[in-house]
């Protein structure tokens, strides 16, 4: 079956945002098996939008749009979709109860536009929008079905998962089965060498890796039958990726991200955790306390932005500071020492570094980023020289906190467990 | 007059990589002052590509493409876009030597298929490539201009602003100004009721928002002559957006968000701040430190997620804790005193809640947050009832704790001023 996107919005035709939700649909589909031959952008005008629609149903058997099904009179998405497919407009009960729902929770009055989010198409399937007011819609018809959803990224991802995704499963004849081979660690170009001939021999199951910041994904997909046909062609492959890249595999599982891998190996091994940063301002902290259940093991987190704190705080000796510089391997572990001593937690880690775009020199130029990782006493530091923007300089050094982190807990338990064996 | 933005290429429709060609496209023509109706993404087929051309073309004056201009068999914007024009492909000397003095400066031997992208198509204007070796071209007919760009950004963006945006500025007289009104705290639903008469009367100005966490944007577009006459035309709705929204504009300046404005308030009054953040998790530290600067203000961020460390740290009293419970106003309050009298800063913010997806009663819900802002000794407390998934609770939370301390830091000097007026 085919699949076309439409994303409907203005701010998308002027360049001021830039397309995710077409990527992220994209691959979506891809992932089912779907193949999608155009995506196309048209704005908030009825007779363009409609012109777009049609032409996508004549060719698609499947039309995802996304966008334009707001409150406001911009937002025309629904009525022009349902034009298209010859539907009228009718209240849902159910969506009108849910506005009514949404705005007492907020304690905030309802304006009247808001009511319009509870028309749609008539006999169309209606899909919970558990993170806004405007719902999704799916309209079948002889000629293709038309999926409408949200524009917001964090209302359109959830309503994919929840909903989109297992109607579009149930459509296709034969099953995609996927795993997600998850490494960190190790730079693209080396995973990209190290799987070249499983690549080049592909068939079903395919396999591709998709980079991400500190981490790269190994998608192997196949299709079969039944999902326990899907299985057994997959299970060889992972198998063979995690003996080429051992340790390095944090995760094979869906919906286990880095920080979740991190926590869940803190909780397993009933490790207390503390955080100090630096440069990253509380991001590190802020991506652990993302994993529900966290507070098991999460102490206390500091943010020592300036060297008063570091010293004040952590108690980072001032000679430190002034002979290495708040920017150093020397003021790192000593904040993650200082850290353990406050907070007695098993694990600290630190960081301190230059997220730019001013404070870099020569000798220390903007990137460079230190991260301690002490556990039980035992204090690891990794130099980082990082590139890109404050914010992506940010990013990546929160990422290898989380895989130095993984990785000292690892070789710690490891060689304990050496020790124990002699 | 019209452009329209096809970029080529099947990662593009599998999702692997973002478009940020087309966002990057659509900007630079609306600042020319080019109108965007469509935009399309299409693979490396022959036909649907011809399909694509042939219609943009029949619908608008210029067709930007971007992609496919490579050397490898897959490339086939050239020669497909050049059938849609009906010009035939000649060998393009001058393109041919470039190629071959590229290959030589890198001292690598050139693959037969390099010489494919000597060729052009009869009487196009060859746009030399400084970082690549796929040339891009204009081709002219009574119908429409068409022209090919390479696909990768890094030779897309300088091919543009040196070749392209020189021959569309001479093709178009007049420019397109533009100017955000930038609004925090106020809901989409109310905005639009509030100018709902202005965005019927538009024209020249458009009028246009755009909802996001916590805040709205609103986007005054204006065409004309020049720079000059634009502004002249932008500046009374600006004029009349702030007059109507008030104290709750938080910006009309290119490239300052939310968190920036807070920074700009607390530097300007000489403010220092610090915060404590439970279900956040560092989220709000982390906004804060995004801006180069905050040094001279941010002092010490604490992370406290248990109620332990809500004592410990801070000393929120046990029978508080007790009483009222980890999640509630007193307990914010308490917090944010506590983060005063332990850092000094003239700000403290505090943000209690519970983000889910467990830890929620009937008494009080997932989605129940507590941010308390402590200025000079007057402390505010916010409760919020929130709802989406975990992610979308603590983003939002983290909006309004900024609303909050830009409010509470406007009224606590707008009453410094009247105390002193009087």
């Amino acid at each position: 079956m085919t699949v076309e996107i439409v994303c409907v919005g203005t701010e998308l035709l002027l360049g001021n945002i830039v397309n995710t939700n077409a990527a992220y649909l994209a691959e979506q589909c891809a992932g089912i098996g779907l193949s999608c031959y155009y995506q196309s952008v048209v704005g908030d005008n009825k007779e363009r939008l409609l012109e777009t629609i049609r032409t996508a149903i004549g060719r698609s058997d499947i039309v995802l749009l996304s966008g334009g099904l707001g409150p406001t009179q911009d937002d025309l998405t629904k009525e022009t979709a349902a034009l298209a497919m010859g539907k009228e407009l009718v209240l849902d009960e159910h969506s009108r109860q849910r506005i009514e729902e949404y705005f007492a929770k907020k304690g905030v009055k309802i304006t009247d536009n808001n009511w319009k989010q509870a028309y749609v198409p008539k006999d169309s399937i209606v899909l919970d929008n558990h993170n806004g007011t405007a719902p999704g819609m799916i309209m079948e018809s002889d000629a293709a079905r038309v999926i409408l959803l949200p524009g917001p990224p964090n209302e359109l991802k959830p309503m994919f998962e929840e909903s989109v995704r297992p109607y579009l499963e149930a459509l296709e004849p034969g099953v995609i089965c996927s795993k997600i081979v998850k490494i960190c660690g190790v730079p693209e170009s080396t995973v990209e060498t190290e799987i070249k001939d499983l690549i080049e021999a592909q068939g079903n199951p395919t396999i591709a890796p998709y980079a991400k910041t500190g981490e790269v994904h190994i998608r192997v997909t196949a299709k079969a039958n039944d999902e326990k046909e899907a299985k057994s062609l997959i299970k060889p492959v992972v198998r063979e990726l995690k003996a080429r890249f051992g340790m390095d595999v944090y995760s094979t599982e869906e919906g286990v991200d880095l920080q979740k891998a991190v926590v869940e190996l803190l909780l397993a091994n009933k490790l207390t955790v503390s955080t100090v940063e630096s440069c990253t301002g509380g991001m590190l902290a802020a991506r652990l306390i993302d994993i529900p259940g966290v507070s098991e093991s999460f102490k206390y987190g500091y943010i020592t932005y300036s060297n008063k704190a570091k010293r004040r705080i952590l108690g980072v000796k001032k000679a430190t500071l002034e002979k290495y510089g708040a920017v150093s391997a020397q003021t790192a572990k000593e904040m993650a020492k200082g850290a353990a001593l406050l907070s007695k937690s098993d694990v600290t880690v630190a960081i301190t570094g230059i997220a730019g775009p001013d404070g870099g020199t020569e000798e220390k130029p903007v990137g460079l980023v230190y991260v301690a990782c002490q556990i039980c006493g035992r204090n690891i530091v990794k130099e980082l020289r990082l590139s890109g923007n404050r914010n992506k300089i940010r990013e990546t050094t929160v990422a290898q906190a989380l895989i130095l982190m993984r990785k000292s807990i690892l070789e710690y338990y490891s060689q304990q467990t050496f020790g124990k064996e002699k």
